[in-house]
Protein backbone atom coordinates (compact mmCIF):
# COMPACT_ATOMS: atom_id res chain seq x y z
CA UNK A 1 0.00 0.00 0.00
CA UNK A 2 1.24 3.51 -0.38
CA UNK A 3 -0.46 6.51 0.85
CA UNK A 4 -1.64 7.66 -2.43
CA UNK A 5 -4.08 4.24 -2.06
CA UNK A 6 -7.40 4.11 -0.97
CA UNK A 7 -8.30 1.16 1.57
CA UNK A 8 -10.79 -1.52 1.15
CA UNK A 9 -12.55 -2.83 4.22
CA UNK A 10 -15.99 -5.06 4.82
CA UNK A 11 -17.57 -4.88 8.07
CA UNK A 12 -19.84 -7.96 8.40
CA UNK A 13 -22.48 -6.73 11.20
CA UNK A 14 -23.70 -3.49 12.10
CA UNK A 15 -22.80 -3.91 15.54
CA UNK A 16 -19.03 -4.46 14.46
CA UNK A 17 -19.67 -0.92 12.36
CA UNK A 18 -18.30 1.32 15.16
CA UNK A 19 -14.74 -0.62 14.54
CA UNK A 20 -15.12 0.48 10.46
CA UNK A 21 -16.35 4.25 10.98
CA UNK A 22 -14.11 6.64 8.64
CA UNK A 23 -15.44 10.27 8.27
CA UNK A 24 -13.83 10.39 4.94
CA UNK A 25 -15.11 6.83 3.50
CA UNK A 26 -17.61 6.02 1.35
CA UNK A 27 -19.67 3.59 2.64
CA UNK A 28 -21.85 0.82 0.36
CA UNK A 29 -24.74 -1.27 2.64
CA UNK A 30 -25.81 -4.23 1.31
CA UNK A 31 -28.50 -6.51 2.61
CA UNK A 32 -28.96 -8.63 -0.56
CA UNK A 33 -32.01 -10.60 0.94
CA UNK A 34 -34.02 -8.73 0.36
CA UNK A 35 -33.53 -4.34 1.45
CA UNK A 36 -30.56 -3.30 -0.78
CA UNK A 37 -32.07 -5.67 -4.08
CA UNK A 38 -35.51 -3.96 -3.44
CA UNK A 39 -34.14 -0.36 -3.11
CA UNK A 40 -32.47 -0.72 -6.36
CA UNK A 41 -35.26 -2.17 -8.04
CA UNK A 42 -37.39 0.73 -6.98
CA UNK A 43 -35.25 3.18 -8.53
CA UNK A 44 -35.11 1.05 -11.51
CA UNK A 45 -38.86 1.43 -11.43
CA UNK A 46 -38.93 5.02 -11.15
CA UNK A 47 -39.45 5.67 -7.35
CA UNK A 48 -38.33 9.61 -6.42
CA UNK A 49 -37.26 8.62 -3.17
CA UNK A 50 -36.94 6.06 0.17
CA UNK A 51 -36.79 7.60 3.41
CA UNK A 52 -35.28 4.43 5.05
CA UNK A 53 -36.58 4.38 8.83
CA UNK A 54 -35.23 2.56 11.72
CA UNK A 55 -38.25 1.38 13.64
CA UNK A 56 -41.71 0.23 13.22
CA UNK A 57 -43.26 3.55 15.84
CA UNK A 58 -41.39 5.97 12.91
CA UNK A 59 -42.78 3.97 9.74
CA UNK A 60 -46.38 3.95 11.63
CA UNK A 61 -46.23 7.81 12.39
CA UNK A 62 -45.27 8.15 8.43
CA UNK A 63 -48.13 6.20 7.17
CA UNK A 64 -50.82 7.85 9.65
CA UNK A 65 -49.41 11.47 7.57
CA UNK A 66 -50.60 9.36 4.56
CA UNK A 67 -47.09 7.92 2.90
CA UNK A 68 -46.67 4.90 1.13
CA UNK A 69 -44.93 2.66 3.60
CA UNK A 70 -43.15 -0.87 2.88
CA UNK A 71 -42.61 -2.26 6.69
CA UNK A 72 -41.58 -5.83 7.12
CA UNK A 73 -39.75 -7.64 10.30
CA UNK A 74 -38.41 -11.09 10.14
CA UNK A 75 -39.82 -11.39 5.92
CA UNK A 76 -42.98 -10.50 7.31
CA UNK A 77 -45.27 -7.55 6.34
CA UNK A 78 -46.55 -5.41 8.81
CA UNK A 79 -50.12 -5.17 9.36
CA UNK A 80 -50.02 -1.42 8.82
CA UNK A 81 -47.92 -1.31 5.75
CA UNK A 82 -48.74 -0.98 1.95
CA UNK A 83 -46.40 -4.00 1.18
CA UNK A 84 -42.97 -5.28 2.60
CA UNK A 85 -39.55 -6.65 1.56
CA UNK A 86 -39.60 -8.29 -1.81
CA UNK A 87 -38.31 -6.59 -4.85
CA UNK A 88 -41.49 -7.43 -6.45
CA UNK A 89 -43.62 -5.31 -4.22
CA UNK A 90 -41.38 -2.54 -5.76
CA UNK A 91 -43.53 -2.45 -9.32
CA UNK A 92 -43.45 0.71 -11.95
CA UNK A 93 -47.37 0.94 -11.18
CA UNK A 94 -46.94 1.29 -7.65
CA UNK A 95 -43.70 3.29 -6.79
CA UNK A 96 -43.04 5.62 -10.06
CA UNK A 97 -42.28 9.38 -8.65
CA UNK A 98 -43.36 8.10 -5.39
CA UNK A 99 -41.59 8.79 -2.08
CA UNK A 100 -41.75 5.47 -0.18
CA UNK A 101 -40.89 5.22 3.52
CA UNK A 102 -38.98 1.52 4.52
CA UNK A 103 -38.38 -0.17 7.60
CA UNK A 104 -36.81 -4.01 7.30
CA UNK A 105 -35.42 -6.26 9.85
CA UNK A 106 -31.59 -5.18 9.24
CA UNK A 107 -30.99 -3.19 5.79
CA UNK A 108 -32.69 -0.02 6.75
CA UNK A 109 -30.49 0.43 10.39
CA UNK A 110 -27.52 -0.40 8.73
CA UNK A 111 -28.11 2.97 6.03
CA UNK A 112 -28.74 4.96 9.49
CA UNK A 113 -25.84 3.90 10.85
CA UNK A 114 -22.91 4.79 8.15
CA UNK A 115 -24.58 8.13 7.90
CA UNK A 116 -21.97 9.84 9.26
CA UNK A 117 -19.28 9.00 6.67
CA UNK A 118 -18.30 10.61 3.41
CA UNK A 119 -21.17 9.35 1.43
CA UNK A 120 -23.65 5.97 1.63
CA UNK A 121 -24.39 4.29 -1.69
CA UNK A 122 -26.91 0.99 -1.68
CA UNK A 123 -25.19 -1.87 -3.40
CA UNK A 124 -26.69 -4.78 -4.82
CA UNK A 125 -26.16 -7.92 -7.16
CA UNK A 126 -28.72 -5.89 -9.40
CA UNK A 127 -26.37 -2.81 -9.63
CA UNK A 128 -22.71 -4.36 -8.89
CA UNK A 129 -20.71 -2.89 -11.82
CA UNK A 130 -22.29 0.20 -11.69
CA UNK A 131 -21.10 0.48 -7.72
CA UNK A 132 -17.93 -0.75 -8.41
CA UNK A 133 -17.35 1.73 -11.26
CA UNK A 134 -18.35 4.77 -9.40
CA UNK A 135 -16.31 3.34 -6.54
CA UNK A 136 -13.20 3.48 -8.78
CA UNK A 137 -14.15 7.21 -10.13
CA UNK A 138 -14.15 8.48 -6.16
CA UNK A 139 -10.62 7.18 -5.22
CA UNK A 140 -11.57 7.26 -1.55
CA UNK A 141 -11.55 4.62 1.56
CA UNK A 142 -14.52 2.06 1.60
CA UNK A 143 -16.38 0.33 3.76
CA UNK A 144 -18.60 -2.40 2.69
CA UNK A 145 -21.30 -2.79 5.23
CA UNK A 146 -22.99 -5.49 5.31
CA UNK A 147 -26.34 -5.93 7.22
CA UNK A 148 -26.30 -9.18 8.31
CA UNK A 149 -29.22 -10.90 9.63
CA UNK A 150 -30.05 -9.46 13.74
CA UNK A 151 -26.43 -8.27 14.03
CA UNK A 152 -25.15 -11.60 12.80
CA UNK A 153 -22.72 -12.51 9.73
CA UNK A 154 -24.57 -13.59 6.77
CA UNK A 155 -23.00 -15.07 3.72
CA UNK A 156 -24.98 -13.66 0.70
CA UNK A 157 -24.03 -10.21 2.53
CA UNK A 158 -20.07 -11.09 2.03
CA UNK A 159 -20.62 -12.44 -0.89
CA UNK A 160 -21.66 -9.28 -2.35
CA UNK A 161 -18.81 -7.84 -1.15
CA UNK A 162 -16.23 -10.53 -2.22
CA UNK A 163 -17.21 -9.72 -5.55
CA UNK A 164 -16.96 -5.80 -5.18
CA UNK A 165 -13.26 -6.71 -3.74
CA UNK A 166 -12.62 -9.01 -6.43
CA UNK A 167 -13.75 -6.01 -9.48
CA UNK A 168 -11.71 -3.17 -7.00
CA UNK A 169 -8.36 -4.87 -6.83
CA UNK A 170 -8.22 -4.98 -10.45
CA UNK A 171 -7.52 -0.95 -10.04
CA UNK A 172 -3.94 -0.71 -8.73
CA UNK A 173 -5.64 2.36 -6.74
CA UNK A 174 -7.06 -0.12 -4.56
CA UNK A 175 -5.64 -2.21 -1.58
CA UNK A 176 -6.73 -4.74 1.63
CA UNK A 177 -5.26 -5.23 4.74
CA UNK A 178 -8.55 -6.04 5.85
CA UNK A 179 -9.26 -9.90 6.57
CA UNK A 180 -12.42 -9.41 6.33
CA UNK A 181 -12.25 -8.29 2.91
CA UNK A 182 -10.01 -11.21 1.95
CA UNK A 183 -12.44 -13.42 3.79
CA UNK A 184 -15.47 -12.11 1.83
CA UNK A 185 -13.18 -13.06 -1.57
CA UNK A 186 -12.12 -16.16 -1.27
CA UNK A 187 -15.94 -16.76 -0.56
CA UNK A 188 -16.74 -15.50 -3.97
CA UNK A 189 -14.30 -17.18 -5.56
CA UNK A 190 -15.92 -20.72 -4.24
CA UNK A 191 -19.29 -19.00 -5.15
CA UNK A 192 -19.22 -17.13 -7.84
CA UNK A 193 -19.65 -19.84 -10.60
CA UNK A 194 -22.77 -21.34 -8.98
CA UNK A 195 -23.94 -18.80 -7.00
CA UNK A 196 -27.92 -20.11 -6.97
CA UNK A 197 -26.14 -23.52 -5.56
CA UNK A 198 -23.94 -21.91 -2.80
CA UNK A 199 -26.97 -19.85 -1.57
CA UNK A 200 -28.80 -23.21 -0.83
CA UNK A 201 -27.19 -23.22 2.40
CA UNK A 202 -27.21 -20.05 3.64
CA UNK A 203 -30.02 -19.37 7.07
CA UNK A 204 -31.71 -16.82 5.21
CA UNK A 205 -32.43 -18.58 1.93
CA UNK A 206 -33.49 -21.29 4.15
CA UNK A 207 -35.71 -19.10 6.46
CA UNK A 208 -37.39 -17.07 3.15
CA UNK A 209 -38.45 -21.03 1.62
CA UNK A 210 -39.85 -22.14 5.14
CA UNK A 211 -41.67 -18.35 4.96
CA UNK A 212 -42.43 -19.11 1.04
CA UNK A 213 -40.92 -15.72 0.37
CA UNK A 214 -38.22 -17.52 -1.80
CA UNK A 215 -39.63 -16.32 -5.01
CA UNK A 216 -36.87 -13.77 -5.03
CA UNK A 217 -33.71 -15.71 -5.01
CA UNK A 218 -33.06 -16.09 -8.21
CA UNK A 219 -33.56 -12.11 -9.02
CA UNK A 220 -31.43 -10.71 -6.04
CA UNK A 221 -28.68 -13.02 -7.24
CA UNK A 222 -29.44 -11.20 -10.72
CA UNK A 223 -26.10 -9.19 -11.83
CA UNK A 224 -26.31 -5.61 -13.83
CA UNK A 225 -30.07 -4.92 -14.37
CA UNK A 226 -29.64 -1.54 -13.64
CA UNK A 227 -27.10 1.09 -13.27
CA UNK A 228 -28.53 3.34 -10.77
CA UNK A 229 -26.64 4.11 -7.60
CA UNK A 230 -29.07 4.96 -4.89
CA UNK A 231 -27.40 7.08 -2.72
CA UNK A 232 -28.48 8.77 1.04
CA UNK A 233 -29.29 12.56 1.05
CA UNK A 234 -29.93 13.61 4.46
CA UNK A 235 -32.65 11.20 5.52
CA UNK A 236 -33.80 9.82 2.37
CA UNK A 237 -32.06 7.95 -0.95
CA UNK A 238 -32.23 8.76 -4.07
CA UNK A 239 -30.71 8.12 -7.34
CA UNK A 240 -26.86 9.09 -8.12
CA UNK A 241 -27.42 12.08 -10.40
CA UNK A 242 -23.51 12.56 -11.81
CA UNK A 243 -21.83 9.16 -11.31
CA UNK A 244 -18.19 10.66 -11.87
CA UNK B 1 -31.67 -30.88 12.49
CA UNK B 2 -33.55 -32.93 15.46
CA UNK B 3 -34.91 -31.74 18.99
CA UNK B 4 -31.97 -34.24 19.99
CA UNK B 5 -28.79 -32.93 18.13
CA UNK B 6 -26.65 -29.82 18.76
CA UNK B 7 -26.05 -26.63 17.15
CA UNK B 8 -22.54 -25.45 16.34
CA UNK B 9 -22.23 -21.59 15.88
CA UNK B 10 -18.97 -19.27 15.54
CA UNK B 11 -19.39 -15.87 16.86
CA UNK B 12 -16.36 -13.55 14.95
CA UNK B 13 -16.03 -10.69 17.74
CA UNK B 14 -16.45 -10.56 21.20
CA UNK B 15 -18.41 -7.66 20.03
CA UNK B 16 -21.26 -9.62 18.38
CA UNK B 17 -21.06 -12.65 22.07
CA UNK B 18 -24.11 -11.02 22.81
CA UNK B 19 -26.16 -12.45 19.74
CA UNK B 20 -24.25 -15.85 19.72
CA UNK B 21 -25.10 -15.99 23.62
CA UNK B 22 -26.89 -19.43 25.74
CA UNK B 23 -26.83 -20.04 29.34
CA UNK B 24 -26.57 -23.77 28.02
CA UNK B 25 -23.86 -23.61 25.78
CA UNK B 26 -19.82 -24.67 25.70
CA UNK B 27 -18.02 -22.08 24.50
CA UNK B 28 -14.61 -22.53 22.86
CA UNK B 29 -12.50 -19.20 23.23
CA UNK B 30 -10.07 -19.41 20.48
CA UNK B 31 -6.96 -16.65 20.29
CA UNK B 32 -4.66 -18.27 17.56
CA UNK B 33 -1.50 -15.54 17.34
CA UNK B 34 -1.47 -15.85 20.27
CA UNK B 35 -3.10 -15.57 23.71
CA UNK B 36 -5.00 -19.18 23.31
CA UNK B 37 -2.04 -20.69 21.73
CA UNK B 38 0.14 -19.13 24.73
CA UNK B 39 -1.89 -20.85 27.31
CA UNK B 40 -2.41 -24.33 25.79
CA UNK B 41 1.52 -24.10 26.06
CA UNK B 42 1.12 -22.73 29.77
CA UNK B 43 -0.82 -25.98 31.05
CA UNK B 44 1.19 -28.09 28.70
CA UNK B 45 4.24 -26.85 30.14
CA UNK B 46 2.90 -27.19 33.70
CA UNK B 47 1.40 -23.74 34.98
CA UNK B 48 -1.01 -24.46 37.83
CA UNK B 49 -3.62 -21.56 37.30
CA UNK B 50 -4.02 -18.59 34.75
CA UNK B 51 -6.04 -15.48 35.85
CA UNK B 52 -7.22 -14.15 32.88
CA UNK B 53 -7.64 -10.57 33.76
CA UNK B 54 -9.45 -7.47 31.52
CA UNK B 55 -7.44 -4.41 32.38
CA UNK B 56 -4.20 -3.36 32.46
CA UNK B 57 -5.17 -1.89 35.81
CA UNK B 58 -5.96 -5.38 37.22
CA UNK B 59 -2.87 -6.74 36.05
CA UNK B 60 -0.63 -3.85 37.85
CA UNK B 61 -2.94 -4.68 40.72
CA UNK B 62 -1.81 -8.45 40.90
CA UNK B 63 2.30 -7.50 40.10
CA UNK B 64 2.30 -5.46 43.39
CA UNK B 65 0.67 -8.17 45.34
CA UNK B 66 3.53 -10.56 43.86
CA UNK B 67 1.88 -12.20 41.28
CA UNK B 68 3.81 -13.64 38.32
CA UNK B 69 2.17 -11.22 35.54
CA UNK B 70 1.96 -12.18 31.51
CA UNK B 71 0.95 -8.88 30.07
CA UNK B 72 0.64 -7.22 26.55
CA UNK B 73 -1.06 -4.40 24.39
CA UNK B 74 -0.60 -4.46 20.38
CA UNK B 75 2.21 -7.39 20.61
CA UNK B 76 4.40 -5.58 22.99
CA UNK B 77 4.96 -6.09 26.77
CA UNK B 78 3.81 -3.60 29.18
CA UNK B 79 6.64 -2.53 31.40
CA UNK B 80 5.10 -3.47 34.44
CA UNK B 81 5.24 -7.30 33.21
CA UNK B 82 7.11 -10.29 33.58
CA UNK B 83 6.89 -10.89 30.10
CA UNK B 84 4.20 -10.94 27.40
CA UNK B 85 2.24 -13.15 25.14
CA UNK B 86 4.41 -15.02 23.11
CA UNK B 87 3.93 -18.97 24.11
CA UNK B 88 8.16 -19.37 23.91
CA UNK B 89 7.38 -17.22 27.26
CA UNK B 90 5.53 -19.90 28.90
CA UNK B 91 8.68 -22.36 29.15
CA UNK B 92 8.43 -25.02 31.92
CA UNK B 93 11.25 -23.18 33.60
CA UNK B 94 9.30 -20.18 33.98
CA UNK B 95 5.66 -21.66 34.59
CA UNK B 96 5.42 -24.55 36.48
CA UNK B 97 3.27 -25.22 39.33
CA UNK B 98 2.42 -21.54 39.34
CA UNK B 99 -0.12 -19.40 39.08
CA UNK B 100 -0.05 -16.86 36.35
CA UNK B 101 -2.08 -13.33 35.87
CA UNK B 102 -2.75 -12.86 32.24
CA UNK B 103 -4.27 -9.62 30.35
CA UNK B 104 -3.58 -9.14 26.28
CA UNK B 105 -5.38 -7.12 23.73
CA UNK B 106 -8.06 -9.55 22.39
CA UNK B 107 -7.78 -12.95 24.09
CA UNK B 108 -8.71 -12.45 28.09
CA UNK B 109 -11.60 -10.12 27.45
CA UNK B 110 -13.52 -12.95 25.15
CA UNK B 111 -12.63 -15.53 28.03
CA UNK B 112 -14.89 -13.08 30.42
CA UNK B 113 -17.06 -12.51 28.49
CA UNK B 114 -18.47 -16.25 27.92
CA UNK B 115 -17.89 -16.71 31.57
CA UNK B 116 -22.06 -17.07 31.50
CA UNK B 117 -22.17 -20.16 29.63
CA UNK B 118 -22.40 -23.68 31.05
CA UNK B 119 -18.61 -23.98 30.13
CA UNK B 120 -15.87 -22.09 28.62
CA UNK B 121 -12.82 -23.81 27.37
CA UNK B 122 -9.81 -22.43 25.40
CA UNK B 123 -9.04 -23.68 22.20
CA UNK B 124 -5.99 -23.81 19.59
CA UNK B 125 -4.44 -25.57 16.58
CA UNK B 126 -2.20 -27.56 19.53
CA UNK B 127 -4.84 -29.03 21.47
CA UNK B 128 -7.55 -29.30 18.27
CA UNK B 129 -8.22 -32.93 18.43
CA UNK B 130 -8.34 -33.17 22.24
CA UNK B 131 -10.75 -29.88 21.94
CA UNK B 132 -13.07 -31.49 19.34
CA UNK B 133 -13.45 -35.19 21.02
CA UNK B 134 -14.20 -33.64 24.35
CA UNK B 135 -16.57 -31.42 22.70
CA UNK B 136 -18.06 -34.34 20.90
CA UNK B 137 -18.56 -36.42 24.57
CA UNK B 138 -20.57 -33.12 25.96
CA UNK B 139 -23.52 -33.56 23.23
CA UNK B 140 -24.30 -29.94 24.27
CA UNK B 141 -24.97 -27.09 21.83
CA UNK B 142 -20.86 -25.26 21.05
CA UNK B 143 -20.34 -21.50 20.56
CA UNK B 144 -16.45 -20.65 19.42
CA UNK B 145 -15.89 -17.11 20.18
CA UNK B 146 -13.16 -15.93 17.65
CA UNK B 147 -11.31 -13.13 20.05
CA UNK B 148 -10.69 -11.56 16.78
CA UNK B 149 -8.38 -8.05 16.82
CA UNK B 150 -10.15 -4.62 18.23
CA UNK B 151 -12.93 -6.42 17.92
CA UNK B 152 -12.69 -7.28 14.46
CA UNK B 153 -12.93 -10.26 12.61
CA UNK B 154 -9.97 -12.19 11.71
CA UNK B 155 -8.97 -14.76 9.50
CA UNK B 156 -6.94 -17.12 11.95
CA UNK B 157 -9.01 -17.66 14.53
CA UNK B 158 -11.90 -18.52 11.44
CA UNK B 159 -9.75 -20.81 10.17
CA UNK B 160 -9.44 -22.45 13.39
CA UNK B 161 -13.33 -22.70 13.83
CA UNK B 162 -13.50 -24.29 11.00
CA UNK B 163 -11.32 -27.15 11.81
CA UNK B 164 -13.62 -27.61 14.80
CA UNK B 165 -16.80 -27.53 12.98
CA UNK B 166 -15.22 -29.74 10.42
CA UNK B 167 -14.65 -32.32 12.74
CA UNK B 168 -17.81 -32.07 14.74
CA UNK B 169 -19.91 -32.34 11.85
CA UNK B 170 -18.61 -35.88 11.42
CA UNK B 171 -20.62 -36.55 14.09
CA UNK B 172 -24.39 -36.92 13.46
CA UNK B 173 -25.02 -35.23 16.90
CA UNK B 174 -24.21 -31.98 15.45
CA UNK B 175 -25.30 -29.66 12.76
CA UNK B 176 -25.02 -25.85 12.19
CA UNK B 177 -27.42 -23.51 10.08
CA UNK B 178 -24.99 -20.60 11.01
CA UNK B 179 -23.78 -18.98 8.66
CA UNK B 180 -20.33 -18.03 10.32
CA UNK B 181 -20.03 -21.71 10.57
CA UNK B 182 -20.33 -22.26 7.21
CA UNK B 183 -18.04 -19.74 6.32
CA UNK B 184 -15.43 -20.89 8.55
CA UNK B 185 -15.66 -24.29 7.39
CA UNK B 186 -15.17 -23.34 3.60
CA UNK B 187 -12.56 -20.76 4.67
CA UNK B 188 -10.67 -24.06 6.34
CA UNK B 189 -11.11 -25.74 3.54
CA UNK B 190 -9.29 -23.43 0.90
CA UNK B 191 -6.55 -23.12 4.24
CA UNK B 192 -6.07 -26.85 5.50
CA UNK B 193 -3.96 -27.95 3.02
CA UNK B 194 -1.26 -24.80 3.23
CA UNK B 195 -1.67 -23.32 6.21
CA UNK B 196 1.18 -21.23 6.45
CA UNK B 197 1.12 -20.00 3.20
CA UNK B 198 -2.83 -18.88 3.87
CA UNK B 199 -2.01 -17.11 6.81
CA UNK B 200 0.64 -15.06 4.84
CA UNK B 201 -1.91 -12.81 4.26
CA UNK B 202 -3.99 -12.25 7.34
CA UNK B 203 -3.41 -8.82 9.20
CA UNK B 204 -1.99 -10.43 12.47
CA UNK B 205 0.98 -12.41 10.65
CA UNK B 206 1.97 -9.01 9.04
CA UNK B 207 1.89 -7.13 11.83
CA UNK B 208 3.43 -9.92 14.02
CA UNK B 209 5.95 -9.41 11.34
CA UNK B 210 6.05 -5.83 11.38
CA UNK B 211 7.07 -5.98 15.25
CA UNK B 212 9.40 -8.86 14.67
CA UNK B 213 7.00 -11.36 16.72
CA UNK B 214 6.50 -13.69 13.65
CA UNK B 215 8.82 -16.43 15.18
CA UNK B 216 5.59 -18.06 16.67
CA UNK B 217 3.24 -18.33 13.58
CA UNK B 218 4.62 -22.00 12.82
CA UNK B 219 4.17 -23.19 16.43
CA UNK B 220 1.00 -21.74 17.14
CA UNK B 221 0.02 -23.56 13.77
CA UNK B 222 0.46 -26.92 14.48
CA UNK B 223 -1.87 -29.23 15.80
CA UNK B 224 -2.25 -31.92 18.60
CA UNK B 225 0.81 -31.02 20.52
CA UNK B 226 -0.89 -31.37 23.19
CA UNK B 227 -4.56 -33.01 24.61
CA UNK B 228 -4.64 -30.83 28.01
CA UNK B 229 -7.65 -28.56 27.90
CA UNK B 230 -7.78 -25.38 29.61
CA UNK B 231 -10.83 -24.50 31.36
CA UNK B 232 -12.51 -21.59 32.93
CA UNK B 233 -13.62 -22.22 37.02
CA UNK B 234 -14.53 -19.26 38.30
CA UNK B 235 -12.07 -16.63 37.72
CA UNK B 236 -9.23 -18.69 36.76
CA UNK B 237 -8.01 -21.41 34.08
CA UNK B 238 -7.39 -24.45 35.62
CA UNK B 239 -6.34 -27.94 33.13
CA UNK B 240 -9.48 -30.45 32.62
CA UNK B 241 -9.02 -33.50 35.15
CA UNK B 242 -11.73 -35.48 33.86
CA UNK B 243 -12.28 -34.77 30.46
CA UNK B 244 -15.36 -37.27 29.59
Amino acid sequence: MSDSQSSIEVCFSPALYPFFHQKKAVVVVTDILRASSAICTAFMHGVEKIIPVETIEEAKLYKNKGFLVAAERDGFVLDFADFGNSPFNFSPSVVKNKTIVYSTTNGTQAIHMANKSSEVIIGSFLNLTATCNWLINQQKNIVILCAGWKNKFNLEDTLFAGAIVEQLLLDKHFYTICDSANASLDLWNIAKHNLIHYIEKTAQRNRLRKNKLDDVIEFCLTPNITDILPVLRGDFLTRMENKV
